[in-house]
């Protein structure tokens, strides 16, 4: 909670219904996530269900039923979480916000849209919410990581990634030339459809050539794409290891100029100077 | 073997017998370890043959009685092993203590329940005591760097994991929403089922997008399985990288017993005491 | 631009021209770039339309016209960068150089032999470009951190391929030897295919041994593919971690020249001067 | 060639065919060298053609008489071998001995045993003799931290291959239980063989679980797939990672008992003083 949103105090009630919905420190707060939780889960298992057609023609009345008493569920919720807290705008832009009201929405679009209730499962993102239940902290610092070695690699990742397209561009026009078309490569993006699946070793079987050419070409394709997944895969493994040693060369003793010190250290380790100037 | 074992006693025979069965540092030890390799081996190769129609159809017979043979060994060394320990129900309720069990219990199960005898197979975890019987030591102390780094990273493989299967549920719906029924996508399990085979990389090839938008669609779920499998790669290596390069938190600052320090620090890097004591 | 071409200089309506066309600091330079990124877009967009038989058979005049223009504007393009570059030679000679003019030859070519107007698509080579429009220097780090990776892994992964060539030919030969001819395992040829495909873990399935023997060697040959993926990762990313290190060796002891001092090393490893000049 | 070798010095002529045909220093060492890969890799073509149907039966006795010419020659190239060298026997029983022998004997077998000379591609093996032509040094350094890295991981490969076989009988067995005999799982061999092609993420789509049990453990099986290719991967990256740095903590300064010193250091890094003890 930001620290300006303390000084318009709220009503005890609604300050205790904060707490209860959006914390989960206390047991009510935990209680109420775990539900949360639960009902998550349920409903999307409801939405899935529903897709599955035998299932479906059996029991549509009561899934339908289960769908909207969970968007009944969340639209109260939903207006609980608007009302309790301060600041109703920032929550509503937040991350959670916008999924809070994505995750209601299909519903009601589906009176007009019929199908569109599929999109129910956008509650899945809700899930998320699970971090916050147990081991809140540690949870964080681990996405915290991960996210610092994603954001750090994403130049790398990027130039990475033009090239890889590129290349599937290229490689799929040259199949395109070089196989039959009676063989699936009917047109460039079909090709490319093949190199990405050949590249990132997936595989399908359903496009595959059958010129010894393109056989020879694919062979390439396959080679590259099965070597160049070292390229992500070491980019992220540096940053890992990085981010989890933490920023260790960045500081310098001013008195023996020596690095790698601990981000948390207070001394040289290696003079025993103060590295805080203190 | 706990401290509080030796109080008791156990019979010279009795203890002699536990050396046999249990440790491997012995002659009669080390045979009776390999002796029971073996057989496991073959108890396993049996289940299987039985499972071969054209096999079992002509030595039937023949499998039955090897197998219960077997089951009669193993249930016989269970027995013993019970006798010989100091304390039963310390080893009865031991991981391998389990196994042993179970890896008889299926032969019986199967008179009433035809079939169960296939998962004898269990019998195969018994061969985890094959690193027992030779360099245990060094064996077990690779083991113990690899459980390191599994245990050390599991919150971050926690946190992947959830995000992925989140994705999982929301790229399977759109595959399911934007695909053809007759292509496979007739359900969001089943579309789910798709999307997993493909961002593993596996790629049976039995259910494929057949539209434009669902190709488009596959190709971007097959890029992220190609390139997030970074992740866990990363997160893993980072985590051996950091187990073999030894712990760096053994050194403890003698005069604030903080923790933590590079295995080349000569200062603390917390208080700039010495931390090589002169 | 070398120091050299500065000596004879240039109109200054050429070298206006040389900066618009080929700076992208300035605002002109920048529009130049972005506008003629989009241009290399659509015409691959192009090129790509009009291999779809469907989209072409409608719309065959009007792509034909698209295609023509682009090749018009890039043939300009072309003559300007030639005109405005103080050494024509020098740039016509470059890797882009190279590229600029295999984008446009295609469309002449195929005058003379239909279908090659495909071979447009090198154009995305241009793509290259974007790189240069947004914060070019950090790009062009990050790009620079892979390629020194690549260039320092390149012997080892010379070795890597040479040796996994050679199990490519002697496991597919394994196969050809044992499996039936009827399940596609024709020739040698077709066996080491066979082999790629299954090696890199991409397996169409169109190729699938059948016999027992040969999916017992089949099983060895994903273990193995499965297993030696680790390889490339590890050259590279070692490498990658070590780029990422930053330089060792740039350190060098003022006394005895030695370099590959470790970043935080005081004294000289060598001949024990110091190195912090003290 | 080991010291002792010098001792019964060899005849001029012996000694300078030696050189030659050992050698890759000298012209006519080199050129030999070069001469022969050709030669091998023509060879190995041949052999490759042969096993082509529509080839064979159109050049079926220009290939016969190409291969016996090429085993002709590498028969007195062995003998040459035999003679030039000091001790022949060492030779004989050497990797690249045995090997010589290997790609002569399959021709002379396909004499009694028809369909034997397809073997001849063990003669790809002699290939690996590329690398002593150019940069001989440089190629083995890599090679050799390659190898160091192997071996030092060797026995975490082992506990993991050791691990993945006992999931690989155990989820096969259970596919087999749970799975329709019709979809493929005729027997546990049969889904061992389909997990591995699984868990390998190599996917061929031969047998695929059709029953929602069966589809959910597959889930299972490719997620775990996908996840613990990291583990063989982190294994190696860290030793290699090890092996390009060389053993760097295993040194201990006497003075200041630093750690971390390079493997070739002379002198602390930290403190100046002598590490050799002089």
């Amino acid at each position: 909670m930001p620290p300006d949103a303390t000084s318009d105090a709220p009503a005890p009630f609604r300050e205790r219904l904060r707490i209860v919905i959006f914390e989960a420190d206390t047991r009510a707060g935990k209680a109420f996530d775990v539900a949360l939780l639960i009902s998550i889960g349920l409903s999307i298992l409801a939405v899935m269900l529903e897709s599955v057609p035998e299932i479906n023609t059996e029991h549509a009345a009561l899934l339908r039923r289960a769908e909207w008493g969970f968007t009944a569920l969340f639209s109260l919720e939903y207006a609980l979480r608007l009302y309790s807290v301060p600041q109703p705008l920032r929550y509503a832009r937040s991350f959670f916000g916008v999924v809070d009201l994505l995750s209601i929405l299909p519903s009601f679009i589906s009176l007009f849209l019929p199908g569109a209730q599929s999109m129910l499962v956008i509650r899945s993102l809700r899930l998320l919410r699970v971090f916050r239940v147990f081991k809140l902290a540690r949870f964080l610092g681990e996405a915290n990581i991960l996210l610092t070695a994603m954001r750090a690699s994403q130049h790398k990742i990027g130039v990475f990634l033009g090239t890889l397209s590129i290349m599937i561009v290229i490689l799929g026009t040259l199949m395109f030339l070089v196989e039959d078309k009676a063989t699936g490569f009917t047109s460039i993006p079909q090709s490319m459809y093949w190199a990405i699946v050949t590249m990132t070793t997936v595989g399908y079987g359903d496009i595959v050539p059958q010129t010894v050419t393109g056989q020879l070409l694919a062979s390439v394709v396959m080679m590259t794409g099965y070597a160049i997944i070292a390229i992500p895969t070491g980019i992220v493994t540096a940053e890992i290891v990085a981010a989890a040693r933490g920023p260790i060369t960045t500081r310098t003793c001013a008195h023996c100029v020596s690095e790698g010190h601990a981000a948390d250290a207070l001394y040289c380790k290696d003079c025993g100077e103060s590295l805080t100037g203190e």
